[in-house]
């Protein structure tokens, strides 16, 4: 408006997801008053997301490959978790609570959108699972939806010849949720997935 | 977590206001999703900060000084409007209601947090006002708080010897608000500053 610099950064940062031009503006006048030194760090961070790869052993974001995950003598080899994409990565080890192996589709089954079995990397998903040979569950750590479902038994029947469990997440009332308002969906997963108190 | 430059990322975001690390991850994959162009430009716009300063004459941020406002040949100078930060002209010019000149305080006062009139440059808001001798009009355009309050009245005697009318933004009902739900303060304002209809 009056300043080119200030408003290339508030139509740039507009463009982001769920940032309106008022946030926009708010961010925008937020780092303006930051500290120079923080802005180049968010800056050389921005920068240096062009150095990132893919694994080639489990398919996700990493800056060298194998990545951690993969070449980590303390994960779990025993547990390999199938997740849609990189991020859900990041909810679950959030978590702390599973520690074994990745693997990322980059995407779920949908005809529609042309997205067929084999861009989901399963080959390697099955080179994996042969070549460690260690490995004796394999999560779906899918989304509950038509398309999660649908991979989800893809996967189990295409693997169905390997000696490895296949196992996918609860589906169930949300905690803290109430069962008053859970969809019919939802309420029968819950019902059919229900476990013994004792 | 296994991208160095990934969580850098996330870090750094999540540093800003209103951004959690949830908002954090979606952002940053976001990006690493987009064209690395786009990357580019929002990394440069951030670094070409360092380039704005304030305006000699109105001290709101700028790239050049005297900034696109006080240089304009179209603005009304018969009006002169008072705001205490930079952002509130960038609410104000998207309004596109108000074409006359601004001044920037850069705070209000607040003796508290030891904010004094010399902090808000009212001595070269003095001087704007003189050197010009094209205003009628001071508008007022402070939040309607004990501080803002407060600024008007000191800015309305402080200059009380010179030829121009000082306003105030009016205050009352939010449109489309319910005045069941108003405050007792606001009730009262928009009881005082009601207009006439016929």
């Amino acid at each position: 408006m009056n300043a080119a610099p200030l408003d290339d950064l508030i139509a740039h940062l507009s463009r982001l997801p769920g940032i309106g031009e008022r946030t926009a503006t708010r961010l925008a006048f937020y780092l303006l008053r930051a500290q120079a030194p923080f802005r180049k760090k968010l800056a050389e961070s921005l920068l240096n997301l062009s150095e990132i790869i893919l694994c080639e052993s489990c398919r996700t974001v990493t800056d060298r490959s194998p990545c951690m995950f993969c070449s980590s003598s303390v994960r779990n080899r025993e547990l390999l978790c199938v997740v849609e994409k990189p991020s859900d990565i990041y909810s679950i080890e959030r978590l702390n609570k599973f520690h074994g192996d990745y693997f990322v589709l980059h995407g779920l089954l949908s005809p529609l959108e042309g997205i067929m079995p084999e861009d989901l990397g399963l080959e390697r998903l099955e080179l994996k699972i042969k070549t460690s040979s260690t490995y004796k569950e394999l999560i779906l750590a899918l989304n509950p939806t038509v398309e999660g479902d649908a991979t989800a038994s893809y996967i189990s029947k295409a693997l169905e010849k390997l000696p490895i469990s296949v196992t996918r997440l609860a589906s169930g009332l949300a905690v803290g949720s109430e069962l008053e308002f859970a969809d019919q969906i939802t309420l029968g997963k819950a019902f059919e997935g229900r476990t013994r108190l004792r």
